[in-house]
């Protein structure tokens, strides 16, 4: 047996080095809004590069004032009201504000919080990219980080109502990704495409981004972050067993989250290139960028509990999905979304977490039924899916209504960065023409 | 009681737990580099982006070498001279160069050391570009990195009288910063703006820089690397106590550093966004850019010392003084600060040191008076911002004097990419009307 | 002496440790990936920048998958069949496909094995730009990643007959750099020049990259990621000691790896940009940021077995020897390798391993004698260059014969964004001219 003095000494050991892999993980994932600012600013036209960049600055900025203040907070309050657990409306907010002396970790754990609630809303600014007001996003995104967001942790991680129904997330493919993704379609299609994005007989036409280099270095910097949003979120390398004694906490399955992270995103890379080389004859370089990253949503709810057949069967759906969704967002539905966020995070999350059932070790070894693992998930994807429709249909409906959801036809025309911001992206290099648009089948 | 054998393999859990994380925010600090390296390229023209580059890659170089040899000596010859402790001149060098077995983390520390250092050099570089001679900018550097910035640190960090004396800055808001910031404005000051920056009458003509994306992106690999500047300076997670216990080191306050450094950056983009705002009626993408960094810099110095609602008020702060300052730097001053690299790093950096005694938890507590936290603060600003500009003006007077310090008109006009460095950054993009001028009230 | 429980608490503690650490670096040598498509895509014309991006897209996805499937193992099958240890030809793979359970770290040592072996193959794709068929690369890609790369780790890291020799090389200069700066050599030669680069009476056109900032950005991410490779080969921090105690493991020379990996680096880029600028009168940026990574080549292969002036001599010889090896490689040689990846990472590489003998503190120390360090060194890069040079050009070889190894002279003059991929980079700027050559002694 150990002496207390010991224990003590292991309990601070312990704590020190999950400390240290929290605060690592959540740097990396903070550096994923380097990645979506290239991503985005690469897929949009170069008279809207500077608007698209400062939409995703007071993202941050603004974002993640409002989750310290109110959503952390609300989120706690959800999950206690839904989820049957005890909860108290003053302290959910004066545990944050001053936590306890003796909570070291308090605060690092709200930034690692912090870090996925910041990746939803920035997700929602690539589908309104060219033509959304500022200050509707930013009036959208106060709302995201206060409440639409963490409404939907409440229900989830927060302990509230889906989580003690069994839905799993990981590490968020359903409750970051696919509520992101499911937001920016909404908002997409509230506010109306783009200008001359289709025509009166129904055909597309293209509007190709501006720098196919920075949207493929934003693509790598957010695979080098997901690193830490999929593998972090193993949060807890060590513990210490109920007799007091260190063991591998999270890290157990340490091994299996990164190879099933490095394996989906290859695979969504290959799976998005072979069908949009199917479709097209050309291995088109912005599907391959998309598709590796619809692979890492894919397998980003599912991570831990699956293993590298699986991780490469759910990459290749989750990528091979991206040129048909794609398609039929702009085809079928006639929603302008720019930077293609519903097929790269909302379908592929909500993909991977109706895959949990077929490929969960759990089921391959029997110790769980199909219908166990299968309900819960539907019911969380929809739970989640029409919160966050209706959130957001509802708050960018207002803005629509009070003719604040979007610029002038003469701004759109001129471009936000000129007519919102007054700067030009690119002061030496040529203008383009006004329109950019070329027509497309 | 623990046994001896048990101390000594805690003792190895601390001292390798304690290396990893030295190293890993070591390696973010370095990594800072690429992020001046493209806010300062993406804010120059597009003559002069090879110029600003190559300064980079080579403030680090030849900085890095001469920090090792000369300058981290110095630092400690200087700390122990004016703070009273023992030091030899020999060993300040040879405990370096070839450190005691025993000590693995000598070489390691250095390194620590050294990415602080190289911070304050690479900011010198945004004040100059586009006219300052490749020679003198490198001459200056060599300097900075031997004796300039390691008498800073021997003054403060290394021991020295202002250390004495209670001056705080625990990541280097002032040692650093405001340091690099300071030096920056001096040497643009000495040789003169760039041609056309000026006009007869006192006007300003804004010569804009080349491409706002690489501008943002740089920004944002900035607050990346940040969060190991600020977070990394809590350098020992544990500790063994004097009873030989294992606890926590200085992550016992690590969470509240990481919350500070993330509500001063997104402070003061708000502020910088305001105040920009209010004077123009647009949100400029650069002021929020700047602004989050200059909200970084002014919590840097007081980061650890605070609680949140003294980072959202420092942030603020320093994010609304940036146009403000930039302005008088520009207009009255008319000093051709390239890259805002006196209002982002001098005066934030300046203005969090100074407020240290209105938002230090212990003058809340009533653990110290505010006279005896704010004398040394002063005195400590002071003493930095007076050598640091006499030894700036010392050393670009000379170049100045020997007709160094600039190029030729001719070069100027045609860019320094060509005179300086034979290259073209883009040859195969437009080349641009050779002043760039566009008068601006 | 310790109790069991103790010695089962602090094992896991080393366990957890040690994983973290692995992680991490492992994390930032994926990163490189981000640093070679930035600084191979500034490096080439406009017109093939996409096919540039996307090749650095497709050698980690299906490369990465292929080692997974079959590189890991046949590496560890050559280890065995040519160092005389044991080895299962079934075992090899199954105990990568379903390790033992105890087994945390299987798929963590397999993935940090495979950032190196990525690393090795995205090398090549610099220098075959702007000809090679996207199959015929991709096919390479899929040997290299299969077979190529692992027959090299197998007869070294995998414990083969050049590991049974003696050869050294710690974290890859020759068995990743030089490896890839060989096939890389190879295939250029195979696949010939690009149209326009060499004129009939043997004079040399120079065909500018289209962006420096795009290069020197991937040149600062990759000597980021550089330190997870180099500082993270020490990759046991804590280790226990034969009498069940916690020791530092490799961190134990950590410190002077931080060191060798920092001085080499700088020293490097100041090589580099001395010969340069020697030999044309202006410091060449493409030069001083291609000799940074030069003389972190240099010193890959014996990071943790020299000190501080051998740091500081290899890389100055590594960088110094780029501007010669890429003038002979080009002038006498007539390949046009584009990004200069055998000046970079061959010969550079080659120069560290051999340069062994001369800086090992163990020769120094009177520990081993010259020939002994040397003989095995020497060995080790003839079978390594004799190896990957044969196989490469056979692979290529087979692609010539059959008319796959380069697009037609339609598409290369078009550009391969257009052939290969159905895009355009920059659709809103300007179009190069055709040829893009200028001429140049």
């Amino acid at each position: 047996m150990l002496s207390a003095t010991l224990q003590s000494d292991l309990s601070a050991v312990v704590q020190g080095v999950n400390l240290m892999w929290v605060l690592m993980v959540t740097f990396l994932i903070f550096f994923m809004h380097a990645g979506f600012a290239m991503l985005e600013a690469g897929q949009v036209r170069s008279k809207n590069v500077a608007n698209q960049l400062t939409k995703n600055l007071l993202t941050w900025s603004v974002g993640v004032i409002v989750f310290f203040l109110v959503g952390a907070g609300v989120s706690t309050i959800v999950g206690g009201a839904t989820g049957g657990g005890s909860y108290s409306v003053v302290g959910a907010f004066t545990d944050l504000y001053a936590p306890e002396a003796g909570s070291a970790g308090a605060w690092v754990n709200w930034l690692f919080g912090a870090v996925f609630a910041m990746t939803a809303a920035t997700i929602v600014s690539g589908a309104v990219a060219g033509r959304a007001k500022l200050r509707a996003y930013v009036g959208y995104t106060i709302l995201l980080a206060g409440v639409i967001y963490p409404v939907v942790t409440g229900f989830t991680w927060g302990g509230g109502f889906l989580d003690a129904l069994g839905f799993y997330d990981f590490a968020g493919g359903v409750i970051v990704h696919a509520m992101g993704g499911i937001a920016g379609l909404t908002a997409a299609w509230i506010i109306g495409p783009r200008m001359n994005r289709f025509n009166d007989d129904g055909s597309v036409n293209v509007i190709p981004g501006h720098s196919m280099t920075f949207a493929v270095l934003g693509t790598l910097i957010l695979a080098f972050g997901w690193y830490g949003f999929n593998v972090g979120t193993s949060a807890s390398p060590l513990a210490l067993s109920d007799s007091g004694e260190v063991v591998l906490g999270s890290f157990q399955t340490v091994g299996r989250v990164a190879l099933v992270t490095t394996l989906g995103m290859a695979a969504g890379a290959i799976g998005a290139a072979a069908v949009a080389t199917y479709k097209t004859g050309k291995v088109d370089t912005l599907y391959v960028a998309n598709g590796l990253l619809a692979g890492l949503v894919g397998v980003t709810s599912v991570t831990d509990v699956i293993v590298w057949p699986g991780a490469l069967a759910i990459g290749l759906l989750a990528g091979a999905q991206l040129p048909i969704v794609f398609e039929f967002v702009e085809k079928r539905l006639q929603i302008d979304d720019v930077c293609a966020v519903f097929p790269v995070h909302g379908s592929a999350g909500i993909l991977g977490a109706l895959a949990y059932p077929f490929a969960a070790t759990a089921f391959w070894n029997g110790n769980a039924s199909f219908l166990s693992l299968a309900i819960p998930q539907v019911v969380g994807v929809v739970v989640i899916a029409v919160w966050t429709f209706a959130a957001t249909a509802l708050v960018f409906g207002a803005f629509r209504a009070a003719g604040q959801a979007r610029v002038s036809n003469e701004h759109e025309l001129e471009g936000l960065d000129s007519s919102e911001h007054g700067v030009d992206t690119y002061p030496e290099f040529g203008r383009p023409d006004e329109s950019g648009a070329r027509v497309d089948g």
